[in-house]
């Protein structure tokens, strides 16, 4: 009996679309693993059919496969044989946990989690930051990708633009302005993967290590503090309440003010016109830049929304960052920041050293999307779903927690805060709700002090309405139990 | 007459699929730009229609899309209204090439150039590093996006592994596992937007700012010196000869090696095997690390490949760094490194500050294409084409610059280096050449002391067969005429 009958080959049923794919795993995993030996010579691609049971096209084809990967070698005249491959060598494995020297001990100390880590198994998932994406059009998506196919078909391949294709940015600066009436042209926008690129590649440029000093608000989001201080910025905190940062207490020599004006990460306050106006007066005196974060600003269910520090900016001191991470789904990677026309040239090096320029197919077909209104139409959608569950959540709230949890104002975005009495442990309180299978976080985690915020996060985009109800109950009871 | 009807509205021939999407985009422009002032009432859809010669259907969905964006208002009874968008403002310009005070200085040092700025227009492309996209599968990749698109759609949404779906890790592993026998798991795999984030990211999280002393290729890659000088890094430019990288040269002090043992960049010089144990014994000794860049190693056209490093190596010295930018196209935008596991978390981390993840879609996409043996298929196809553009390029060489050019012996990759006489200098020689619409690279480019090397470098990426002969033959004119 030849070797390869020998094997016990799992042939799927006739018909399946999976039938070569899944013949060719096996007789690759044969190979790879030396139980069909090098030298070898393989049955004539007639006997295998018939032994299989497929027909002979498909023996034809799997050896081809093979032959394409070099698992195999044809000789005229002579057969098919088993290619004397290169076998990976077996290394020691290495302990884990072993501290190596060659690693620099400033490497670890880096590292952050935007959301405590969740308790398993989640029953009802209030975490932040999460946008629903099952309700994505995904059918849509499909079709401005094949679009965006064809597009990059017909071009010549060659490397990009770093700042993004063309199409991506006129359609995400006729967005902006729309929207949020941020100034850009199409130049002004540089395409990123998210905005945490956004943050990376502000930071790599404009920090110079050891000496910038950069506020940030306390709390704030842990991600963009770790990109400065990776980056070797000397890092401020600079509390917020409930017009947002307090931009009296900047020190003077702060040179990079990150603020989230819209929608403060994660108390949600929005920063008042008042502050705004301080904010961008002590820029210009100071010669200092605004990083402007609007992560999740498409989602207003209140009145209009304030102009953006952008819009009211008349010295190019801010860096506009926004994300599709919220409005369309995290692992799209898309992302982009609005430059003032001097930072341009270095921020586009910057991005060249990172990783040249990003993905140019998801970039055009992101552009489509927009460009047809389906972005506008998905978002519309989306607040009204958002919306509904918000409205749950305060109801739910008031109902459950009304004489404990004091939710802070907010009109934007997809999570809402709520302080705690000094007498309850938010953490605590966290910790326990995850016992019972509800994921929600607390504000201490995004404090650069952790005892000095006491309150709990309750994110509302994938969590249905109804299911918001019985999550605040739940808590409701874990708060009485703590209270008594 | 309504001022809607004043605008001189073109409306595409009926049947047309992009009617709705023009006429949207017209509309839109006459409400931002203005002409369609704010607290307009428009004309009834039944009127719009008849005017415009479009369905009703039509003039519904143009009225809802604008409604998504915000542009227009609906009162219940009243009709459709434009509405009270904020303008952004108009800023006034930035006269280019100003100084901005608020730059660090440092920020424009870093920029760097892959090759030489080429005259337009190009006649015949024999520039480097570029893969001929046009006979990419573009039909296959689209099936494999939309099954990615279908397993995307079925997960929930959420910030996901900054190494990269698992799916995209398996399949590379086993990839090079077979192709290079690199020993390695899935989990030893980071996926990269490219082999440029690779380098950033070992850049990163390696380099001690000021103090780690990195040594590279001399002529090599200027890319990814950019990234070692942004981090930080002290450079030693160690010289190159037939066997690849001047071993002995190596400064005792260097901490982290670049290599390109199986194509020297730009050269083409294959690293001998006595001179890749002489490095690995550096490497043991000195505590070193080394930076193994395989960036075209699929395309080999003469005997078995040599080991890489990484195969050779037996204490986890070796960071492996592989792209598909050449076997696929650059506007991918994948890569991956294969990482010791001391080093592993300390990556990841580097790599959430970076940009959190890279794209689900494209791993997703790229991992079905490489399992379902599409790559492989892709891969011999090409070798094929390539090594008659090689053989041409060698012929042609031979025949017409035999006797002042010396090409430089390689078996693989995209590109071949040639020695020029001292008497000519290959930048004005290049120059001369794409001033006669043949692009072609000069070695001295990518040498840290210009004067250093000089030669010139021939890609066949790009260029068809019989245009290779067509570009040689017009180089030996001008040759002729420097030679005279």
């Amino acid at each position: 009996v030849h070797p390869l009958f020998e094997l016990d080959v799992d042939v799927p049923a006739r018909g399946s679309r999976q039938r070569l794919r899944h013949l060719h795993r096996q007789l690759r995993t044969a190979i790879a693993n030396g139980r069909l030996r090098p030298g070898l010579q393989l049955p004539s691609t007639r006997s295998l059919a018939k032994r299989l049971g497929v027909s002979r096209n498909t023996a034809l084809a799997l050896y081809d496969l093979l032959l394409s990967e070099g698992l195999v070698a044809a000789r005229p005249g002579a057969g098919t044989f088993v290619a004397d491959i290169v076998r990976p060598p077996v290394k020691e494995p290495v302990p884990a946990g072993t501290p190596d020297p060659r690693l620099p001990s400033r490497a670890h100390a880096l590292d952050f989690a935007m959301a405590a880590p969740a308790v398993q198994p989640i029953d009802i998932d209030m975490r932040l930051g999460r946008p629903d994406a099952s309700l994505f059009p995904y059918d849509v998506w499909r079709r401005v990708t094949s679009r965006a196919l064809r597009i990059l078909a017909r071009a010549p391949a060659d490397y990009l633009d770093p700042a993004g294709v063309p199409q991506f940015r006129q359609a995400v600066s006729t967005h902006v302005s729309l929207t949020r009436a941020v100034a850009c042209h199409a130049d002004d926008v540089i395409a990123t993967a998210g905005a945490q690129q956004a943050f990376d590649l502000i930071a790599r440029t404009m920090v110079v290590p050891g000496r910038t000093l950069v506020a940030v608000e306390d709390p704030g989001y842990p991600p963009l503090r770790a990109a400065f201080a990776a980056a070797g910025a000397r890092l401020h905190h600079v509390p917020v309440d409930a017009e947002g940062m307090i931009v009296d207490a900047l020190p003077p020599g702060c040179r990079i003010v990150c603020v989230t004006p819209s929608h403060q990460f994660p108390t949600g306050a929005a920063m008042s016109p008042r502050r705004r106006n301080a904010l961008l007066d002590f820029a210009r005196r100071r010669g200092a830049i605004i990083v402007e974060d609007d992560y999740d600003s498409e989602f207003r269910f209140g009145g209009r929304p304030l102009d953006a520090m952008q819009t009211l900016d008349q010295t190019g001191s801010v860096f506009y960052v926004g994300t599709f991470s919220k409005s369309l789904f995290p692992a799209l990677r898309l992302g982009f920041v609005v430059v003032p026309a001097w930072a341009r040239a270095a921020m586009l090096v910057t991005r060249k050293i990172a990783d040249w320029h990003g993905p140019a197919f998801s970039q055009l077909a992101l552009a489509a999307f927009i460009e047809d209104g389906h972005l506008a139409r998905h978002l519309r959608r989306m607040r009204r779903i958002y919306g509904e569950r918000r409205t749950a959540l305060y109801d739910a709230l008031s109902c459950h927690c009304g004489d404990w949890l004091e939710p802070i104002a907010s009109e934007a975005g997809l999570h809402l805060a709520a302080a705690l009495p000094p007498a309850m442990d938010a953490r605590a309180v966290a910790r326990q709700a995850g016992e019972n299978g509800v994921a929600l976080g607390s504000l201490n985690h995004y404090a650069a002090a952790e005892a000095a915020c006491n309150g709990l996060v309750f994110g509302y985009g994938l969590c249905p309405a109804d299911r918001v109800e019985t999550g605040v109950s739940r808590l409701a009871a874990i708060a009485r139990t703590r209270l008594r």
